[in-house]
């Protein structure tokens, strides 16, 4: 069994999907582990150190990739650098399937078995392999950390000879794991937080971490499916952004992580709302990379708009890629724990494991995946 | 009286020397206050908050300072921008003189008197004018703020699902203003921090921030005047580096903040020690305009040596403007209530006052400080 590991292609993606840690535990699992030259580099990690832990650094993708059962990605890789991968290896990763159906063809096409990791189903078996809860949770942290950064004021309140300065108002829209966590770091730096989540469920986790829930009257609860929220309606919309347009303008620093799966980001910050908002206010989208929860946000840049800054990095957890990565490569290895047989030694994949069936995209030459097999199947 | 706040002119500095909060109690105090257009566009303040507070927008400097009784500044400004305030006219600031000799004479020859708000003695009276503690405690802030936005892991111990991710490990090297909130705010952030000084005092508030002090046994105690250290002879510096030689090689990041009055900034990190810390590692150089702390520090610049990052601003306070220009406006502020008659409302400087003796570099056309008066003197 060999496992390849390749370097990322995507400018800009500093993770990689094995470290030597998980290098260590999968050749315990009994496979060879193949490591492209370089692969380590964006997260501080040097060939010589996945070779101690017993990898082979190959020089390019192309020898990385011969003969593997098994590809580590972070990003979807293109199918054609695929080529030369032992008939039918799996190719593990952060795929996102959603919107790039052809590209999930493709990788049918090449013969090879995509999986998903994001479609992980949210059981507790499997939160040890949930790359999604990982990275958010980094993002939500990096979120508050750039919006520091970027503040022209301090965070917390100081008390000095020279009178008091008052604490930074905080405000994150979405509670889910990012926000979360964007909540208790900047509650960690003493900014005064407040929260929003059209998931009532969510107040209690918000005030647990010493923040003030915000919801209005008109909207009960908006829970979906595996934890996100489902879409609101369009009176619930505009009781919500009433209620956010008057909280909105007295804030200091905005966090946004509303997120619906395969779905354009909610928007829920709008221009007027930002030009209500002070000069030297920033704002921090984190679902840029879906379009964005604010209607300024350019995905990729950050821009100031009435001297309002709007953080619009499509990639937060990637800008802090040495314990994203650390976090992702334990993910993808648990996963692989439960794909090889602990006797033999050798790949077993059991295609009827609902985590299997769950984040399969491909299979056999033809897209597997209800979700999107449907799209890819033969008019 | 007039008193007159110029627009700064050192490329980056966005600082200010009023706020409208200040411009209203310098107004309550019998002043009539003119602030430079955009004097406050670097710290988010517009001309029409100044004017709302009383001010009058002066179109230009040379507006400003017709007539001023007081010029109020961040940055030593230069004499020729002086031209038409009154005689005797007192300019206000952070005037750095130390091997700007010629400048202090120069502005002696315009014959106003200059006062280097840095020269503020130590004691309980003249706190709320101590600019040094209230910049440096915000360039301690900003200096974990910035170290944290250019390390590529978390600060925080994280317990995820995926296990736990280990704290990141904090030095910080000088334990006065800045270095105190340094530690707090690094610890706040969650990292696990450690504090050097060779003051033995400051061991007790170290431990009191919930850090661990590491001070050598060679050196029992070197607190010099004002609070500051005085500097160590050679073997009290050899046994300190190499202390620092095997604690710094074991940290993720190493905040710098010693400083001489007056003297070039210790070195207290060499090369070879950058060297021996692992990639990825940030150090942060708060002496950076003193020449550093650090050998490799270049001033100004942020530079990646080995994979360590080593940051260089020049001016950390100057990073958070906003925060920064509230509190040294008032710490001006409060020098002026000293310098102002109550009754009648005028300037009455008592030149006798320590304060006054202690600051005035400039006087009735002569440099009057002990420090340079010797240096300005007639050969």
């Amino acid at each position: 069994m060999k496992i390849a590991i390749l370097r990322e292609r995507l400018a800009g993606e500093k993770r990689v999907a094995a470290t030597p840690e998980t290098v260590g535990k999968l050749k315990a699992l009994g496979a060879d582990v193949a490591v492209e030259a370089g692969a380590g580099e964006g997260s501080r990690i040097l060939d010589a150190q996945y070779a101690e832990a017993g990898a082979v650094i190959a020089p390019a993708a192309e020898a990385a990739v011969k003969g593997a059962d098994i590809v580590l990605v972070v990003r979807r890789p293109e199918a054609g650098s695929l080529k030369g991968a032992a008939k039918g290896a799996l190719v593990i990763g952060a795929l996102d399937p959603y919107g790039n159906e052809g590209e999930v063809a493709a990788l049918a096409k090449a013969g090879v078995s995509a999986f998903a990791m994001e479609f992980m189903p949210r059981i507790t078996r499997a939160q040890v392999m949930d790359i999604l809860s990982s990275q958010a949770n980094l993002a939500g942290y990096q979120a508050v950390i750039e919006a520091s950064a970027a503040f022209e004021r301090a965070l917390p309140m100081m008390m000095t000879a020279a009178g008091t300065v008052r604490p930074a108002k905080a405000f994150v829209m979405g509670a889910g794991v990012a926000g979360l966590q964007a909540i208790a770091t900047a509650k960690r730096l003493g900014a005064v937080v407040s929260a929003t989540d059209v998931r009532a469920a969510a107040g209690e986790q918000v005030e647990s971490l010493g923040a003030k829930f915000i919801m209005t009257d008109a909207l009960k609860d908006a829970s979906g499916e595996g934890g996100y929220a489902r879409e609101l309606t369009a009176d619930e919309q505009a009781a919500q952004q009433a209620l956010v347009a008057s909280h909105i303008a007295k804030q200091d620093i905005v966090i946004t992580t509303a997120l619906i799966p395969g779905r354009p980001a909610p928007r829920l910050v709008t221009r007027a709302m930002v030009e209500s908002m002070a000069a030297g206010s920033v704002i921090v989208d984190l679902a840029a990379e879906r379009g964005g929860n604010v209607e300024l946000t350019r995905p990729g840049e950050v821009i100031v708009h009435n001297g309002v800054t709007i953080i619009g990095f499509t990639n937060l957890a990637g800008r802090i890629p040495t314990t994203a990565s650390q976090l992702y490569a334990r993910n993808l290895l648990a996963f692989i724990e439960t794909l090889v047989d602990k006797e033999t030694k050798a790949l077993a994949v059991n295609w009827d494991d609902e985590l299997v069936k769950a984040t399969a995209l491909t299979r056999d030459g033809a897209v597997v995946h209800p979700a999107f097999a449907k799209a890819a199947a033969p008019v």
